[in-house]
């Protein structure tokens, strides 16, 4: 197959991770794959202590922290674990006072994360939205969280069932801690507001095998007394995310896609084609008199839309109709059902266009 | 520049780890780079769960379980965070009864393994070969291990200092532990003689970010309570490694090299092809009136072949010609100094034929 051909017979990819890449960065990246740069060697085999390499990990942090505007007092860190990892690291690390920290929540990982810090501390669900199949952000109020926490933690994207934060919570002076995975990248936040962000790289950054992490400084150094070495951001943090061979590939492929949103105009270019993307997919479900979105209006994500019919028999029957025309992985979270367009930056306009006009037809055939 | 002119001009990569891979399985890779054997997906944006991965997964266990005959009572898992998070979940998940470990330690790697451990239980380090340089194994046998120690730590080739247990040890029924990150499938060993064999991908597998455990069955389960949940080796083999995303794109490209060491013959004829490139190389070294090794003859590694002149400026005027002659990453580690060539599997016999030309050819101009 020549790279057009392959090309041309690309399925549009709707998986809610890992998922769709900018298909000219994968060029770029298979061009490179034998030779990166004509260094004489390949990316999957270089050092992670080679000029080439440090070169394109320190280039990957810069664009990161000029796109998303960092403040200097943050630390960039690439780790491997995925948020399952960052699910223990959080409150290992940052249960430091009154071990007591507040979770709210709002989707599957919201809960396991919950789960999880109960290990390490005093953790309380302040508020969950479990009970209405978690189809809202919870809301939650400064007033809520208890007075002495270390920290609370949010999912800013709930990935299955498709809720996100479209107005920044605000818990007064409360460290606060959030899980981007499915939304980072996707929208301009103030990192300063944060004490704590992380996301694995497989939605909107790279391929899966890294896990961003974003960190204010005084926040290091605080894991207590035998922290397996590598659950203490502070060991990463001072070795620039190499103290071990970090995941070289993700992360030379992360800077490639944040070269590419500068190049798009930074986060809010992209934002706003995130919007124009979710508008029309959003309104074609609300037009529509087969799906509907169980999602409350002023929750919605941009990334991951989440529709029905109420019928399985159809749901089904509409996921393997759009298989067949090339419109791949649209079956909701097993947990949910249903159906689920993950629509991330790498996603086209074209691709949800198509996605809308098979809707369409399909409604049109099965009235 | 195209894909001919990209393997020309591709350098000898003598790097340690990351390391060299297999030419033929880059240039598959990067074919399959936009849309994986025609499916309409990148392998770097294919859901874990999809059918497609899945098959690669499933086949890259198969392979490596019939190339290195693991028994069935064996768990094979592809983890992340490297032999480093490994040194952490052995103690973590190993010491269970008595929780005292012996360690012995014949390099940088097993001297940090041992430290680590001494986080989680009542660690000895039985023998160390430190003071001589990390020269030699140090010779340990079953007496010299505590009647009631819950296991036995080695690391089976030591990438430092190049060198490597030519013969098995025997601590008679005591459970042994081993670290072969850099030795893995560049020889047979008899999978049965150990409890838990942990391997970093970087070297002989696959490219950086992955971390292959194989565990006896019977000692998954016994973490203690309050472990965070990815350091639980059971909640891994219990998902066939996919509790979380695990790291698909060196999966993938493990899989494509354990597929390559069947056509090849498998891990025996692999063997002797690393016992003739390494004797070239020690011969060449053995030789020579410039250069020598100061690894004990016995304990010699097959994979990581250190030489030094004696003058650390001669060296580093050897390291610096040899780049200009397409001879990578010869410098040895920063502890050691000196040089030191890494000729994994993925290593041609050329590149060593090019290699020892050079020396000769250097040594000449050098007298």
């Amino acid at each position: 197959m020549t790279t057009n051909e392959a090309i041309k017979n690309r399925a549009w990819n709707f998986s809610a991770g890992p998922s769709v890449l900018p298909v000219d960065i994968l060029q770029k990246v298979a061009e490179n794959l034998l030779n990166y740069d004509g260094c004489g060697e390949s990316v999957l085999e270089m050092s992670h202590r080679s000029k080439v390499f440090k070169k394109i990990m320190a280039d990957a942090e810069a664009d990161l922290r000029e796109i998303m505007q960092i403040p200097d007092n943050y630390s960039v860190l690439f780790l491997q674990g995925g948020a399952t990892l960052q699910f223990s690291m959080v409150p290992i690390n940052l249960l430091t006072n009154t071990k007591k920290a507040d979770y709210i929540v709002a989707g599957t990982w919201g809960k396991k994360a919950a789960k999880e810090a109960q290990k390490f501390g005093d953790i309380r669900v302040v508020a969950s939205s479990e009970e209405d199949g978690f189809t809202y952000i919870p809301k939650v109020t400064k007033e809520d969280i208890r007075e002495d926490v270390d920290y609370v933690h949010i999912t800013y994207n709930n990935t299955v069932f498709g809720t996100h934060y479209n107005e920044m919570p605000d818990f007064g002076d409360k460290l606060l801690v959030a899980d981007m995975s499915s939304c980072i990248l996707s929208e301009q936040v103030d990192v300063s507001k944060f004490g704590l962000i992380y996301a694995g790289a497989q939605k909107n950054i790279a391929p899966a095998g890294a896990t961003l992490v974003i960190i204010r400084n005084d926040l290091l150094g605080k894991a207590p007394e035998g922290t397996p070495i590598y659950l203490d951001y502070k060991i990463h943090a001072d070795a620039d995310s190499a103290y071990n061979t970090p995941p070289c590939f993700p992360i030379y492929v992360a800077g490639e896609v944040f070269k590419r949103i500068k190049r798009e105009g930074g986060i809010d270019a992209v934002a706003k084609d995130n919007i124009e993307k979710a508008e029309l997919l959003y309104k074609c479900i609300d037009e529509s008199e087969l799906f509907y979105c169980p999602v409350a209006k002023e929750d919605r994500s941009l990334m991951n839309v989440v529709f029905v019919t109420g019928n399985p028999e159809i749901d089904k029957k509409f996921i393997a109709e759009a298989r067949e025309e090339k419109l791949h992985n649209l079956a909701g979270h097993k947990i949910s059902g249903g159906m689920r367009a993950s629509i991330y930056n790498a996603m086209p306009l074209e691709g949800v266009k198509a996605l809308v006009e098979f809707m369409k037809k399909f409604e049109k055939a099965n009235k």
